[in-house]
Parts: structure tokens; sequence; C-alpha cells
């Protein structure tokens, strides 16, 4: 099962037997007030650095997610789009809660995009998905109905087998353009939370069979030794059928611990990639 | 299913609902070249030194080989268990392939050791398993036949079980004393090996359900990065249902990457241990 997508002139495939895809996530102001500020005056040149500091750690991927209260956030993410793809050749995940921004995200963006996101709900499956058709995109779809998350595995894999039928039947988008979030929640909360998401990554492994990806740092979201706790997390996601994440490549332990568990899991063939990091890294030194 | 081991006065309970069992590999002259010759001079003194640095890196347990060509190594582990018993109050896994070495071993430990090593040959089982079953001990048996060790995970299982089997139903071994090792190779040669590992892990903790440790430094044997890979290696192995491994605790990475896995896992209740380690370092810096 391969997710393609495409900037206008790079590919990447998401699927088991592929390297992991790094989806880099800071092009976001959710929690950063300054960058919140500058977007409201219609300042976006933060996004240059944030975008350059993804590349720089690797990402396969950049989400870009414009959502500022009280702005006219379909402006802002078609000229977010339009100005990260001048920075970066790396295709787009395009993220926004609201239709209408996610529409005029897709109509800016050059290439084949993955939508994020698209929850359970028929209105909003209704609302969204012929979006995706129209524009030849994927989509990340996350189990959760009306606005509770479900806590437990069983209910997760039924919204996102949902998400999956409605999308193939009604809708005609192609099974492996459906991308199903497994719901990563933060272990500070509650420690049981990660073993739920795990199981709902092996049951959607075995029962879909389709892509996922997930927000890696909500598991360690309000504890210390964050990056520890993603560098453990991403291996385990990885060897139980995550094929993406959604996180920070600004974190090098993290990174090289989702490099390592390709190495490990068979998707670096000879360990090439591997031994050429970390030849590099010697080089630097 | 709990595996207890003992010193003269500490317990070291090995689980799926416990805490990783870290057992500290360095007490061993395979490879070390100055060590042996010491060795062979009956000089003990290094030991000292590499039963520190594993308790310092927080080594649940400690393994003890005294595999040194032309010596007496019945002598030389019975003096090496002694003295560990004195330098620390972790529990020791008594480490020879030579029958009269762990015999030696078990004769002279003070508490309820691990054994390491049990193969599934009958004659290696029928020498080893009454000396297990006398002493009170608990038994690693690997799921080798013969010389050869079996490159896919349907032998593996094949073979544990018939350890498991022999062990229980002709000793009277109890079953949670019988720990599996499930073969860790080198990435390096071939990169399905850890594929063929985590499949064995998976199939031994359905269909035998004991608990398992392996000798994790091996899998990055020959490679660069190797705390990155044993780091990403150990969180994966630990989710399908790993309980222990034999490893190096002088690596801050690789028992960080333990312990982050044992919070994620639901192993550390409130994140206790893993918010109390974090605390510790913060006051070093």
């Amino acid at each position: 099962m391969h997710t393609t997508l495409r900037s206008a002139s790079q590919e990447v495939v998401i699927g088991l037997d592929r390297p992991f895809c790094v989806i880099g996530e800071r092009i976001n102001p959710t929690g950063r007030k300054v960058f919140q500020e500058q977007l409201r005056a219609g300042d976006l040149s933060a996004i240059e650095r944030d975008v350059a500091a993804q590349v720089a750690g690797e990402a396969d991927m950049v989400d870009v997610n414009m959502g500022v209260p009280l702005t006219d956030e379909a402006d802002l993410l078609s000229r977010a789009v339009t100005l990260v793809q001048k920075l970066t050749d790396k295709p787009v995940c395009i993220d926004s809660s609201v239709v209408e921004a996610l529409e005029a995200g897709l109509a800016a963006y050059e290439g084949r995009a993955l939508v994020n996101s698209v929850t359970a709900e028929d209105d909003r499956l209704a609302a969204i998905l012929p979006l995706v058709k129209r524009h030849d995109a994927a989509i990340i779809g996350l189990p959760n109905d009306a606005d509770e998350i479900p806590m437990d595995a069983d209910r997760r894999v039924e919204l996102a087998r949902k998400i999956v039928d409605v999308a193939t039947k009604e809708y005609g988008i192609a099974t492996e353009d459906v991308v199903i979030d497994p719901l990563a929640m933060p272990i500070g909360a509650d420690t049981t939370v990660v073993a739920t998401t795990l199981e709902t990554i092996r049951r959607i492994r075995i029962e879909l069979g389709v892509n996922m990806t997930l927000g890696a740092s909500n598991v360690s979201f309000g504890m210390p030794g964050r990056h520890a706790l993603g560098a453990a997390f991403l291996p385990m996601a990885m060897s139980a059928g995550l094929t993406s994440a959604i996180m920070d490549a600004r974190s090098p332990q993290i990174v090289e611990a989702v490099r390592a568990a390709d190495l490990l899991l068979g998707n670096d063939e000879w360990g090439a990639a591997w031994i050429a990091a970390h030849r590099a890294k010697l080089h630097e030194t």
C-alpha cells in the first residue's frame, strides 16, 4: 500500500516497505504568540526560518498550518503554501480544520498534497472528501466522532474503517490515499494511552492495511526528557506499523531514532543511508 | 509470569508488567585481551571497575562470564561470583558454556541466580537442567539446535517450546523460571534479522508466555552509531514482549531508551521513576 505525494519536482512515497516519512511540524502558530501576531499582521517571514530548520533536520515533507483566530485563514494558508513551495521542494501536508482554508490551500498547491485532516462525522466527510477527490490529493483521517476522542482501540478502528469506507465507496478515493491517524495522546495524563495507540496501529495495519501518521510530539507533552521519549516511542510505533509522523525534525535524537528503526526494520537496504549519514557526521567533526 | 532472582539481600522480578530488567554485560573477557591475560594470571581486579560501571549505569543485575581458553574456568567463575557478590547487592546471571563452571558458580552464589544458558540439544538439557533445579535457580534457554542458529521464527519457537517442555515436565522447573533468548543477530550482516527476532518475541509471548532476554549489543555489531541502534532496538523489542536484556549499562542513551519505553508501555506508574531521574539530572547540571 503506497501513498504518493508530490511537490512540483519531488515525490515522496509512504509505505510499510519504505523509509519512514518524517513530516516536519513547526510551520504552525499553535501555542506561539509572536508567530500568531506576525501572521495577524500579514507577516509570513518567520515561515522561512521554520521551513529551513525542518529541511535541515531532513524532514521528507512539511506540514503547513495557519490556524490563527480572527484571521482570514483561507487567505493566509493559500499564501503560506505558495511561500513554502518557493522555499522547498518537499511535498506539503495542508493542515486546517476550516474547509475553506483547505480548499484555498489545495488551489494554491502545485503537486499532490496530503490533506490534514478529516474526522469521522458525516458532515465533515461530506465537506472535505469531495475537495480531496477533485484536487487528486490524499487525506489524513482522524478516528474522532463529534468532539470526542475514543480512548479504546476498538472504537478507533471502527471509526477508521468508516472513514476508509466512505472515502473509497462514496467518493471514489483510492484506499492508498487514505492515511489514518491512530491518535497519540500525552503519556503524562495517563500511562495507558501509548499502549492503546500501539494496539490501534497494529489492528489498523492488519484489518485495514492503510498507511498511518500521527502527531508524535503529543506523547511527551508536559514531561521532562521529551526527545528521549519521542526517540523511544517512534521505533515502537514503527514496528507496530506506523509509516509516517508529523514531528519536529529539529530534534536529531528523534530523527536518528527513526532512521535507526528504518534500518532495523529492513527499510534501509544494506544499511546504506545509515552508514552514509554516520560517515557524513564523522566528516563534520 | 514473574521470574524472581535474588542476591543475599536484593530481589529482582522480571515480567511484562514490571520495569525492564537490565543485565549489565561487561564482566566478560570475550574480545578483551588484557582482561584475558589478567584472568589467566589469576588477577580478578578488573572486575571491580566493570561491576562499578554497570551498577553506576543502573543495571538491575550483572552477567558474570569467565570464559578464558586454557584456564580452570570453574575455579575462576567461582571466585568471580564470590567477588562480584562482595562488590554489589545486584543479583547475578552466571554465564558459561561449561557445565562444571556453571556448577561451581552456582555453588559459590548466595541467592537465586539466573543461569546463562542452555541450548536445545538433549545432552545439554540433561547436563544443565538438573543443576538449575538442585540450586533452585532460573535458566536462560537458547533456541539453538547443535551448532546451528535457526534463521526463521518458526524453528526458534519450536526449539524454545522444547526447552520449556523438557525443563518443566522432565525436571520439575517452574515455567516462570525458564527465560527464553529469542536470539539477536547483527543487522550489518543481513537487514532482515531484527524482523525475525521481533517476530520470534511476539510469538513466544503469545504461544509460550515466558519471560525473554537477549544480548542487545549483537544487533549493532560492526555498525556505526551503535548507541542509537541499541536505543531504537530495545523499545521495539520491549513493545513486542521482551522483558530483559543483557546489555552494556554504561550507555546512558540505551538505558534512557529502556526507561522511556517502561514509561510508554505503562510500567512506570505515574511516570514516577522517569520524572525522578530527570529531576536528578537537572540537579547534576
